[in-house]
């Protein structure tokens, strides 16, 4: 495969990362994943905001203008003979860069932009979960961002997969439902839809953001609330949310079967509609 | 600068991290920041173990015994010109290495473990500190290990300087006081010495655990506490610990000046034999 790195594309094997780089000594960095239909990625602007964003929070600088990150992309997914693939991933790496030794900015800030890309596979039919240790933090400001900060997330998928479990079903600190490993929760109570209110413990998923706007406008009731991790069983019916992903149903939580909801493959068709709009507005 | 990576040494410059390392990528990786003394890392070993538990508590490899990374150490200060400096810093940096996409730990793991010297100054003769926004969580893996997962940290420092104040102080998830950007804090309280207790929110710092053996044998009564922080303004002396800094004491909690401890001084001191000591013994 051949990576996009601060304007250069390469082959992987000779593309360096400098060993100073903040974002490998320090997990000093932001990163997006976006689905890549047809050479096209997916709710591409929505994704960059986020990362601004992230930038903006966290004092770091992205040195390249959302064009030229489109057209980086672009050229990325070409070189890499994906530009017509149905499906494949890129991922959008910013780093704070090289710096002197600790925790202080660095005061010529060189980021680290890099960019890459992979065929993708479908998604998963359903996944299982279990209920895990580790639990994120709402006072945390990489929390709530897409930051390089993922070992707790590693950690918890880990032993959700030694307790026979796809994935981690995450609380937050005050032991409310929060998130999987790298996708965001929905249950189903009836027919109203429910998830956990963004208190910054969780990821604002660019999915869960489409399907806040989506659901209310094909008739389902949606709601974000706290919520407790005994309504989960009780509930008619659970999904995950991430951008790889789209919506996939939760098929057992703690090894009790999860019911499958009708209403979510109604959703996920609904939603399969808007990413195609979304790419024809690219 | 040299750098010493899977065996080998080269030249800063020419040394490749991989860019689809998880160390980079996910903050998947631990590391050690030690002080040297004329060659000599100190506390070593209990560096070491530190790092072989965080390994174990992460399913991480680490690929070398501490031999070799003892000689490692040693043949890389030599040849930055670091094996007789007075005083010099040493990080050694484990990551997972490559991997295919995803958070799932890979099937073949091929560890990466990197390691820098520098020259270090004194340290400073006294920290002032404000108390800041992120929080640590005491449900986290990473919060108790020394992983790679510093962006909250970053940040919290960065808000400490807008504050006017030298360093972070963070609270946890509960609102107790924890530590500092990259260091534990001990108060007095007239003779006695209190730091927070370890729930999984601190970094159980390598000076923190010498003092707690070191400051009774000097007849200094010690505790570890839960600490409210409005017990902070009312101590009789603050200070901060790390390996780098030895104790440091804080001038300022929130622009309120702190008064200096006598008693500092004098542990201080004690600790400073007691470094003799542990690189005698090395």
């Amino acid at each position: 495969m051949k990576l996009w790195l601060n304007g250069e594309i390469a082959d992987a094997g000779d593309t360096r990362i400098d060993p100073a780089d903040r974002g490998l000594l320090l997990g000093d960095g932001l990163f997006e994943t976006m689905l890549v239909r047809r050479g096209t990625p997916v709710f591409f602007e929505e994704h960059l905001l986020r990362l601004m964003k992230g930038a903006e929070m966290t004092g770091m600088l992205m040195p390249y203008a959302p064009d030229a990150i489109r057209d980086a992309c672009r050229d990325l997914l070409k070189a890499n003979g994906l530009g017509d693939a149905p499906r494949a991933s890129l991922r959008l790496t910013l780093t704070r860069g090289t710096g002197p030794r600790g925790l202080a900015l660095p005061p010529e800030p060189r980021p680290t932009v890099l960019i890459g890309v992979a065929p993708a596979g479908s998604p998963p039919e359903r996944l299982s979960l279990a209920i895990v240790s580790p639990r994120r933090n709402p006072w945390s400001p990489s929390a709530r961002l897409k930051a390089l900060t993922y070992l707790d997330n590693v950690v918890a998928k880990e032993e959700a997969r030694e307790k026979g479990a796809d994935d981690a079903l995450m609380l937050d600190t005050g032991g409310m439902v929060a998130c999987a490993s790298a996708a965001n929760i929905f249950l189903w109570e009836g027919n109203r839809l429910i998830t956990p209110a963004d208190r910054g413990a969780i990821l604002p998923g660019i999915t869960r953001a489409a399907l806040l706007e989506l659901a209310p406008g094909i008739g389902i009731e949606m709601r974000e609330e706290d919520i407790a991790p005994e309504r989960l069983s009780r509930a008619s019916g659970l999904f995950l949310t991430n951008s790889l992903m789209g919506l996939v149903p939760v098929s057992r939580l703690d090894g009790a079967e999860v019911s499958a909801h009708p209403m979510t493959a109604r959703l996920a068709a609904a939603y399969e509609l808007l990413l195609d709009a979304a790419a024809a507005g690219y």
